[in-house]
């Protein structure tokens, strides 16, 4: 058998990650990186590394030409995308096709479909996944349509860019007399931001939790759910901590929304490694959107689940049936994600320059996933993170103890990070408990800013 | 509630470990350690460190009047001895006990009640624990007697020495005309080595494999067995690959042979982890000692249990009673684990120097403990072991397969070491068809250096 080759069109941890599972499937792995990036310590346990371009991504990893150059140019069969960068742009997987390669992700079809808001939460409809209330398609330029639609659903509504993500293009509107003002200005924002203009509207709920199945397809009709995560824990849409499963819901309510997200899957022929946000408030589920790639939180899913979700990713990329029922997926114990980021706890900026000590914690139900090494010098273009963390227990209790244990034991010298932000997050009684709202990372930021003034 | 110190009497690997263990538990963690080991890494995670004397174990680590006058003077309430060094000293339990502190370990006269192979035979079979067979008393000094208990249990047998270990002061017999020059010799031998002249008879078994139990108990009469290791991968008595379960024994039996040694433990007041080690041939456990104290291949039974065994012998030390059930004690997947030595994979010769460049792997099942960092300057006093890589998976391929991966991915730069025998030994089809006896390793080391040659 000839041996094939994974050309990584990323960097940092998850091409490290994506190189593990290479390694683990006897597939060769390939990075390309930005000028930039040069002897950074992932490549050298890549079997080789290729510069692409300069340092700002449009230039390098968000560069499709050059990506698909140094594909042909290595003999790459498959590229995987990785998170972020070119992960969800289907005129990216429309081009790998065409260049006659594998994308480790699906047809750019569907890529299109689910990444676009109205269109995901027909197809959802349709497979019986619960979403949001609000009208299932665009919203009209009408300002008195609209007004209807308010009316329809109630008050407080959101108006969401059909293009938009990340938090931004959204607007809240709690009464009729906000509307007309709201609806423009999203408008403005989505043209300008999205190049799209169009607007949905959905009923806003208060104090949701933000909570997501993992699945993951075959090109073979066979799709399952790998349980869920609950990843409320964020700050202006950045999710911090992550765990799996979500505490405190009932859990024959998840598996039946999680056979729903495998149905909607098989329906509209999506392969590979996917999650399904949704919002969670009183007893509800509520579809969001489809993230339609391997995510940043997935590790703890693979370390309550024991599967390595990379790896099936590549497999069903490959064309491989999945060989596991979804009888076979055992939830087993809790587990809990810090992402580390080097930023100053006090404001959140970014803090790039070079680690000059580092200690990764590690024992018993410790995983550590991160790409840096003392005296790296991380570059100040990209993501600030540089670690997760991961703790799995038996129960919740002891997965946190874990991770508390963990922390402590972490020590990054040289730059700013957030670890010390992590430490009180661990503490903190409302997550402690558990169940918390998407809000209430914020809400306990601005407390604790008050108090200190 | 007042904050407990630990101290803790070992360096390296498990020193760290033990830290780990006292966080997660809320504790002080105090290290003592060598002038060789001024500056070491894992000082610095310790909540202090002392200083307790020069390089030769003798005038550190097995310094007994040093250690006590250290934790009187951080005012440690416990110690943990690791394993090596005191750890299985009685005189050590017994001046620990009377200095007024805690033994994180059995008391003295348990462990020199089980540190006696004869004396630990005895209880083992009253305990209906089977036996290696052979008299269960030391040889009179009388070639008769000693002939005729050769014949009673039939050639070949072997001679131990009733204070050995570690391979040392045993001898195999095959027939009658060797017998009386080797009981001479391996009395003057045990006398020699051991202080004790004392030597008794086993039947020696040909091709066994080493199969040990890891037990753990409180002090409140409630005792555990903890699954079972394989641990026939040795080299001069040397472990170098661990795992568990045991592959391909039939689990009823090894669950008999677990409940005969927690039932051990109640009768003799055992009290923190222990293992049971036997040789398994045929079919039969035959017991041949136990050893008490945490284990360096502790972790293989750690990621199929879930379970803290560390933290576990902290909390039985401290008066605590076991919160788990029999029947609460899982075994899920497979574990492997490799120790890393710095050594010549040739000749297995120590290599100490400084870590140039390290890379430690991990992604999903994989665990490394380790207190090596980059720039680590290993001191040529003490044992090789610079890392243990553990994988777990859902079967024993799976296990295999992350354990490869992880020794690809592994780096160490500036020393020598056993890294590339280790990548051998996971390719190799013996040892990965499993099952092999505790002579395959030596077999096969000695069939490729005919080969080289």
């Amino acid at each position: 058998m000839i041996q094939e080759t994974v050309l990584i069109a990323n960097r940092g941890e998850i091409a490290l990650r994506i190189i593990r599972a290479c390694r683990r499937l006897g597939l060769r792995a390939i990075c390309v990186h930005s000028e930039a990036d040069r002897g950074a310590p992932w490549l050298a346990l890549a079997d080789s590394a290729l510069c692409i371009g300069p340092a700002p991504a449009q230039a390098s990893y968000l560069h499709i030409p050059a990506i698909l150059a140094a594909a042909k140019a290595t003999g790459a069969d498959l590229i995987h995308p990785g998170y972020g960068f070119l992960s969800e742009r289907a005129e990216f997987a429309a081009a790998v096709a065409e260049a006659g390669l594998r994308l480790i992700g699906p047809r750019a079809d569907v890529m299109r479909k689910m990444g676009d808001k109205v269109e995901a939460k027909k197809a959802l409809l349709r497979a019986g996944v619960p979403c949001v209330p609000g009208p299932d398609s665009v919203l009209p330029d009408d300002p008195q349509a609209v007004a209807n639609a308010a009316e329809a659903i109630g008050y407080p509504v959101i108006l969401k860019a059909a293009g938009g993500g990340g938090g931004r293009g959204m607007r809240v509107v709690r009464q009729r007399t906000d509307l007309d003002e709201a609806f423009l200005l999203t408008r403005q924002e989505a043209s300008r931001f999205f190049g799209n203009p169009d607007i949905y509207m959905e009923k806003f709920l208060e104090r949701p939790r933000h909570v997501e199945i993992q699945i993951i397809a075959d090109s073979h009709g066979n799709a399952l759910w790998l349980g869920d995560r609950d990843c409320s824990m964020q700050r202006r849409h950045q999710k911090l901590i992550e765990e799996a499963p979500a505490p405190g819901i009932d859990r024959a309510l998840i598996a039946a929304v999680g056979e729903r997200c495998a149905a909607a899957c098989r329906e509209i022929g999506y392969v590979g490694a996917g999650t399904f946000e949704f919002l969670y408030e009183d007893g509800q589920f509520y579809f969001i959107e489809m993230n339609t790639r391997i995510q940043v939180e997935h590790p703890v899913t693979e370390l309550v689940t024991g599967l390595d979700i990379v790896a099936l990713q590549i497999d069903v990329a490959r064309g491989a049936s999945l060989a596991l029922l979804q009888s076979e997926v055992g939830l087993a114990g809790h587990a809990i994600e810090c992402r580390i980021n080097a930023e100053d706890p006090e404001n959140f900026a970014p803090h790039p320059g070079q680690i000059t000590a580092l200690h990764l914690p590690g024992g018993p139900g410790i995983r550590v996933d991160s790409h840096v090494v003392p005296g790296y010098t991380i570059p100040p273009h990209y993501d600030s993170m540089i670690a997760k963390v991961i703790a799995h227990g038996a129960t919740r209790a002891e997965a946190l103890s874990r991770l508390r244990t963990a922390l402590q034991e972490l020590c990054v010298e040289g730059i700013k990070t957030n670890i010390p932000l992590h430490r009180q997050m661990l503490a903190e009684h409302g997550f402690v408990g558990g169940g918390v709202s998407i809000h209430h990372l914020e809400h306990w930021l601005k407390a604790r800013e008050a108090q200190d003034v």
